[in-house]
């Protein structure tokens, strides 16, 4: 069976991978604001951290009551208790990856995990 | 304390995060290939899936001897067994996002993990 699978997104509103990709680690979704849009609700999570970045475009979070503005190239840990909102602009779409991971299930990575071939 | 960190990346030929972002989860980097540049070694994991996001350009990876093409919207999952090796075309740099997380480590997501508020 071949140990890899690939697909290609679209740009559409959301795209949700954990099922499309099988994957076992993580869900990943893509998300694709207009100008003035956002998430309609608050959340929290119970085990699972979300790990953010801002592919394009401009917006902002709120989490716990803190307004943080968002630009391409940000990156963003969140903790699973923090209560966040993510919207775009007034004035800009926002394209946004959101990475929800298991918090502390990373055992050894990289150079720990790794199998380097000769 | 804060229940989030943010950073804003700068594009460099690879950037990782999960010290800058104290991440437990995983483990993200952001690659930038040049035009005929790439990994200069195969490898493979032990125990992390990877998820790889093509942000931009154009490359390939061979994994297990298969070579597969890359364009702008692509994302794979690669089991942890599996040898791969990146790169960015020849005519192309390449954007490459990779994800490491433990594999078999999500439980609850999204709906089944999440706390939205009223």
């Amino acid at each position: 069976m071949k140990k890899y699978k690939k697909v290609n997104v679209p740009q559409e509103p959301r795209v949700e991978l954990h099922d499309t990709l099988s994957l076992t680690g993580a869900e990943i979704s893509l998300n694709h604001f207009s100008a003035g849009a956002g998430v309609p609700f608050v959340h929290s999570h119970k085990q699972n951290e979300e790990i953010y970045g801002v592919l394009a475009g401009r917006g902002k979070a709120i989490i716990d009551g803190e307004t943080v503005a968002l630009v391409a190239g940000d990156w963003l840990r969140v903790a699973p208790a923090a209560k966040r909102q993510f919207s775009a602009a007034e004035d800009s779409s926002l394209s946004l990856l959101c990475i929800q991971v298991k918090e502390n299930s990373l055992d050894g990575y990289t150079r720990d995990d790794a199998v380097v071939e000769g």
